[in-house]
């Protein structure tokens, strides 16, 4: 019988210090999808640059608030437990995120579906 | 350019009478995994009963206090944000949900890593 991870984790620990740049600190590594925490703390995607991603991806805010935006010029606001599927090269911006709190996402990278 | 989901959705929302049945629902239907919330309010899996699924799970309480055993023996206790690894065929057991507030899970079933 395979044994489970033993050591139960948190998503919602953080360092003691706001840090300075985004972390990405990959939760998973599986064959078929990684998950992986971010925590952002005001920062945002440069101005003209856009992610640009080969994978899906579904993430889901779950600490602060934060605003996504899309090239066709829509935004999306999101809280707490919001939640979005972006596809594969749907291009998207990190407009804004909060600093009090630090926004905590939850992200599932996955191959794309249609290719 | 592929489109993302328009339409923001929350994992924190519940409906406001609490659920006589454990409740599954799927958030994303992906070749590569499954992504699905659980909401349980004091449900546990009948004794003597185990879970033995034929797919990876990686799972997070998002919200609520719940105990899980492990067919060795052990158990392990979540609070919101702490999060487990159950590969395919590790027998496991819920044996404590709370109801006030109702435990959120959001897991990710993925095909096994190790068949």
């Amino acid at each position: 019988m395979p044994l489970p991870n033993p050591q139960v984790q948190n998503l919602f620990q953080l360092a003691a210090a706001a840090p300075a740049e985004e972390v990405f600190e990959p939760l998973l590594q599986h064959p078929a999808a990684r998950i992986e925490r971010i925590v952002s703390c005001g920062q945002t995607t440069p101005p003209g640059e856009w992610y640009d991603q080969n994978e899906d991806e579904w993430v889901v805010l779950l600490q602060g608030q934060a605003t996504l935006a899309y090239e066709d010029g829509t935004t999306a606001e999101l809280g707490p437990g919001d939640y979005v599927f972006l596809p594969a090269h749907c291009k998207h911006r990190v407009m804004a995120t909060s600093q009090q709190p630090p926004c905590i996402w939850l992200a599932v990278h996955l191959p794309p579906a249609v290719s």
